[in-house]
C-alpha cells in the first residue's frame, strides 16, 4: 500500500511565489486579504497552476456502519446509517442542499452499510454488512481495508475525471465518532477522556461509557501506532478507509483536498500515514464542535478556516466553507491590477 | 433625527421558537449545525418569516475623502479614493469579484469624495470635497452630517425596494481608519493607542504618529459621547455617516444588515446611538485584522462569523461571509425533515 503511494508529487513553490507577488499587485493594500491570499498561494502550489480553479468540486459521501454500535455508544439506532443514505439518495439531507448551493458533483457510496439498498443513484461498492464489533474482534480484515481504501481510491479517481477540481468527503455511519476517536486515541496515544466529545449528542453520562468503551477496546484489539492498515483492520471503520483512499486519489492528481470534520479529519491523518506528502494536498476547512477535532487538525499540522460549532458529518462544514476558498481563486482570476487601474502605489516610507 | 427612527420595529421572538422548533425536526442531529442555526433563527425573527430569504443581497459603496489626510496618517495618498472608485466603476475591485460571485446588486455612491467623477454608473451624492482636517477645525457641519445620512437612508430604501433582501455596506476613503479610530475612541472613551492599527499598512513608527494626531484631534474637537451628530460633525466623515443612513432604512424596513469591517462597525454604533433597535437588524460578518474592530464588535454585542485577518474594507469582509449566512437560509428552505424521511428519532436515555 505504501509503495503504491510513494512518490505523489510535491507542490509547486516557485508558482507560489510567483502568485504571492502577482497578488501584491492588485488593487487592495497589501496583504489585506489575508487568510484568502494564503489559500489563493496553497492551491496555486497544488495545482501547479498560477490561476488554480476549483470548480466544481467533487463531493464523495462514504457510508458504511459500525458494529461498536452494539455497546450503547451512539444517540441514534444503526438503522439510521441506511435511512440517511436513503435521504441523501433523495436530496433531503443537509449535503444535498449544500452540495447544490455550491454547484458540487454529489456522490453517495455505500462501502459497508449494514443493509442492501437499492437505488439507481447510489454507488453500490459494499465490501461487507458493517464492521465487527470490535470490542470483542477485529473490525475487519488486513484485505478488507485494503479493498476498502481501494474503493475509495478508484471513486476518487472517478469523480475527477467525471471534472471535480477539488474533493470533498463526507460520511454517514451510526457510531463512527467512536471509531475515529479510537483511532486518534491510537495515533496521538493520548487519554482518550481528552478526545471523546458527543458524537451527534449522548449524554454526559453515555459519554462516559463511550469513553470507557474506547479504552477497553485499545487494550483488546492493541493496533500499531504507526501501522494504518492494523489500526484499520482492528479499530477502523469502512468509510474511513474510503475517505482516505479518495485523498491519496487527490493528492497524486494534484486535487485539493477540503478536509470536513473529525472523522473526515482522523481519515487525512491516516492518508499521510500511508503517504506523507498526502498533506500537501490538504486544506482544513473548519473546526468542528467535537473535542478530538482540534487535536487532529494539529497533529496534521494545519489551521481551520471556519468554526460555527458544526458536528454533523457529511461533508457539510466543508461544502459551507467551499465559498471562502473559491473566493481566493476569484481574486486571481478577476481583480484589476494597480497599472491596469491606473492607481498609485503606496507612499514610501509608510 | 432621533425622532425619525424612534420606532424601529421589533425582531418577532414567536417566528423564532417557530424556527427553532422546526429545525429540530430536519435530518441531522441536534444543533449540529451550530452557528447556522442561530442564523437562520435571528434572520426569521428579523425577517418575521419561517424561511427568510436573503437572496439576492445589496452592496452600497460610500466613497469619500477626509481632510485629515494632510497629517500624513494612512499609506496611501488621498487621490487613491477617486481612483478606486473608478476601479469599482469598472468592475475591477475586490468587492465586484465577490458582488458578482454573490449575486449581489452593488451599487457605488459619492458621498463626498475630494475629485469630481464622471460616470454613467456612479451615484452622484457628494455633500461636499471630503471633510475639512479636523486636526483644525470640524470634519463638517451639523447639516452637512445629517444630509450624509438621509442620503444613506435613501440609497437604503431604494436599493430595497429595487429587489435586495439584505444590505452590505461598504466604504472607500483613504484616512478612515484614523476617523474611524477617532469615533471608537470618544465612543469608548478608551485609550487612543489600544484601537489604532495599521490600516491599510502604515509603519509601526507611522502608526505612533497616528496615535498622537487623534489623541489631539480629541482634545481639539471634544466631540460628545452620547451624540452622534456632534460626533460625527468634529470628527466624522461622509461616507461612515452614509452608511449609519443605510442601515437605519434597512431595520426600519426589517432587512438584514451584514457588518462589514472596521469602519462599517464603528458606523454601526453610530446607527445604534441613534436609535438603539437598529442593533436587532445587524449581524456582524467577520472580525478584522484591525485591533479596534474586535473592541466595536464587542461594544455592539455581537459575535463575529469568520475571521481570516481581512483588513480591505469595501464591504468585502461582508460579502466572503454571505454564502454562509445563504447556508442557514437554505437549511429551512430545502432539508427534509425526519418525518418526511422515515428516519428513526434519537433514543431515548442518550
Amino acid at each position: 500500500m505504501r509503495d503504491k503511494f510513494k512518490f505523489l508529487p510535491k507542490k509547486n513553490k516557485e508558482i507560489g511565489k510567483q502568485v504571492y507577488n502577482y497578488i501584491n499587485t492588485l488593487t487592495k493594500p497589501l496583504g489585506s486579504l489575508g487568510r484568502l491570499e494564503e489559500l489563493a498561494v496553497e492551491l496555486a502550489e497544488m495545482k501547479d497552476d498560477l490561476f488554480p480553479n476549483i470548480m466544481p468540486p467533487g463531493v464523495l459521501v462514504f457510508a458504511a456502519d459500525h458494529g461498536i454500535t452494539e455497546e450503547g455508544v451512539s444517540a441514534y439506532p444503526q438503522a439510521v446509517t441506511e435511512q440517511m443514505v436513503r435521504n441523501f439518495l433523495n436530496g433531503g439531507a443537509a449535503i444535498n442542499v449544500f452540495s447544490r448551493e455550491i454547484g458540487a458533483y454529489l456522490e453517495i457510496i455505500d462501502i459497508g452499510v449494514a443493509k442492501d439498498i437499492a437505488h439507481r443513484n447510489l454507488v453500490n461498492k459494499k465490501i461487507r454488512y458493517g464492521t465487527a464489533n470490535f470490542l470483542h474482534e477485529d473490525a475487519m480484515s488486513y484485505d478488507d481495508v485494503e479493498r476498502a481504501i481501494a474503493v475509495g481510491y478508484e471513486q476518487g479517481l472517478d469523480i475527477i475525471k467525471k471534472g471535480a477540481k477539488c474533493l470533498i468527503l463526507g460520511e454517514m455511519g451510526i457510531g463512527n465518532t467512536t471509531t475515529s476517536s479510537a483511532i486518534l486515541a491510537v495515533l496521538t496515544n493520548m487519554d482518550v477522556a481528552s478526545l471523546v466529545g458527543c458524537g451527534t449528542g449522548i449524554s454526559s453520562e453515555r459519554k462516559g461509557h463511550k469513553v470507557e468503551i474506547i479504552k477497553q477496546v485499545i487494550k483488546n484489539r492493541n493496533p500499531q501506532p504507526h501501522e494504518p492498515i492494523d489500526i484499520l483492520s482492528k479499530v477502523g471503520g469502512l468509510e474511513i478507509a474510503g475517505m482516505a483512499g479518495a485523498m491519496l486519489a487527490a493528492a497524486s492528481t494534484r486535487v485539493p483536498i477540503l478536509v470536513d470534520g473529525f472523522i473526515c479529519t482522523v481519515a487525512a491523518l491516516l492518508a499521510t500515514e500511508i503517504s506523507k506528502n498526502a498533506v500537501d494536498y490538504m486544506i482544513v476547512t473548519h473546526e468542528s464542535a467535537e473535542p478530538g477535532h482540534k487535536i487532529a487538525i494539529s497533529l496534521l499540522g494545519k489551521k481551520p478556516i471556519i468554526n460555527l460549532g458544526l458536528r454533523l458529518g457529511e461533508g457539510t462544514g466543508a461544502a459551507i466553507a467551499f465559498p471562502i476558498i473559491k473566493s481566493a481563486t476569484l481574486i486571481l482570476n478577476e481583480m484589476a491590477t494597480f497599472d491596469s487601474a491606473g492607481i498609485s502605489k503606496r507612499e514610501s516610507n509608510t
